[in-house]
């Protein structure tokens, strides 16, 4: 079992109640990533469900969540023929802090009947830079836990010469050997530093929303993170993210609303 | 008040449930239409909220709604200092039909910081087509209260030459005289025609989740509606929306993940 698996584990209490302990080592800058937050749920939901896959996750990020111990509860609201659809709640001490709407099926290994083209070229990965490693009392303790290697000009921001359009491209893989899967994923669609950097702002941005769809199961290997947003208006500003895998199969795709840092 | 604005209406009952009544006008083939049902949710959600606009709304459709009595049960998540949060749940006779999580806030009328292009150019509304009336044996009745003129590749399908891709664009408006405001715009997201008729399927294309964010409030006029998708996969589909008003801006988008239909 890899770090990634244990610090995701669900342990069922009953029927619509999952025991969770969230792991300080996914933190950025104190609060939870919320990929690894929705990891973790869907843990619960798959568990709880007859299909295998999370094909659709739709998040609401009410608190920013601390780690220790915590309950997922479950309620069921349909199960389908082809899908189950199942209302989440991530609650630590009686409050809630994440909310969410999953519907998981069994997703096949075939072919796409058609398929979008990948929507930018990365540089070969040896061309890609990783970002120097936070300091330890900054508590950005995800990025020891991943591998991200940018697309140079989405990290322009970081040596004070932003692109200048939203956007934060990177391959990504897991620190440890593990192969992706659809709880990688959801770490993966939430793990890239806010689109808005590269438009000139800072600080913490905190996510509304995030809804992302799992569209094929991802082959073993380096994954490509493209993300870009749309528009930047009254303090609001959209993520859409793409996730393409080492076989060249579109495998996930996210948007999130979230707000501007006053960093 | 317009046809509209009354088949939306939600009367409260008490804070956390508001009375509906479905009007059979919005339906599609029998069932109503998703953005119609969105449309009532948020209209109980914003009364509720000390928020005036839904800026984030995440749809879970659990099961085809007929039309007639119906209520609206809210949750409260959380009310903040710039947004609300809200569950809310469409129910007929004890059944839940319809989950969202809603977020309101409220928007100010400033210009963008940052705004991207419009993806594609729309030839002007005079060469735009209408589709023909539906028989009304086909209980198509939504389409009497739109008006759509689509960008003439991406009806193709309809006299037997579909474009091959997943596409479909409108210039859409109510049919009665009724500037677009936010319930309007939950309305126009998913008012057009499948994308995957473009590249190829028919049928009944029951969309499984639909979030959707506002993004400004629209000017009066005609709006653009402007729909593709990215993968047709395993029996899935996504379909993602921009809306864009008269005056140039971007007002809503939204990505839906759907079944193809067996038709």
């Amino acid at each position: 079992m890899t770090k990634f698996d244990e610090a995701t584990q669900a342990i069922r209490v009953d029927e619509t109640t999952y025991d969770v302990c969230l792991d300080p080592g996914y933190g950025i800058g104190g609060p939870l990533n919320g990929g690894y937050l929705m990891a973790v749920m869907l843990r619960a939901a798959v568990d709880a469900s007859p299909y295998e896959h999370p094909v659709s996750t739709a998040t609401q990020f009410l608190r920013a969540v601390p780690p220790g111990p915590a309950r997922v509860r479950l309620e069921p609201l349909k199960t389908g023929r082809t899908a189950a659809m199942t209302r989440a709640t991530l609650v630590q001490d009686g409050t809630a802090y994440v909310e969410a709407l999953i519907t998981t099926a069994t997703l096949g290994d075939g072919p796409g009947d058609w398929a979008g083209e990948v929507p930018v070229q990365m540089p070969p990965v040896e061309e890609c830079l990783p970002l120097p490693a936070p300091r330890p009392e900054s508590n950005m303790t995800l990025s020891t836990r991943i591998d991200l290697r940018f697309d140079p000009p989405t990290v322009g921001w970081y040596t004070g010469t932003p692109s200048g359009r939203p956007e934060s491209r990177a391959y990504f893989r897991m620190a440890e050997p593990q192969d992706p899967d659809p709880f990688v994923l959801a770490l993966a669609i939430d793990a890239l530093p806010p689109v808005v950097f590269s438009a000139g702002a800072r600080g913490w941005a905190p996510t509304v929303e995030l809804t992302w769809h799992l569209r094929a199961l991802p082959a073993p290997g380096w994954l490509r993170v493209l993300g870009h947003g749309r528009l930047i208006r009254d303090g609001w500003f959209d993520e859409d993210v793409e996730v393409w895998d080492s076989a060249g199969n579109l495998v996930a795709q996210s948007r999130q609303l979230a707000r501007l840092g006053r960093g």
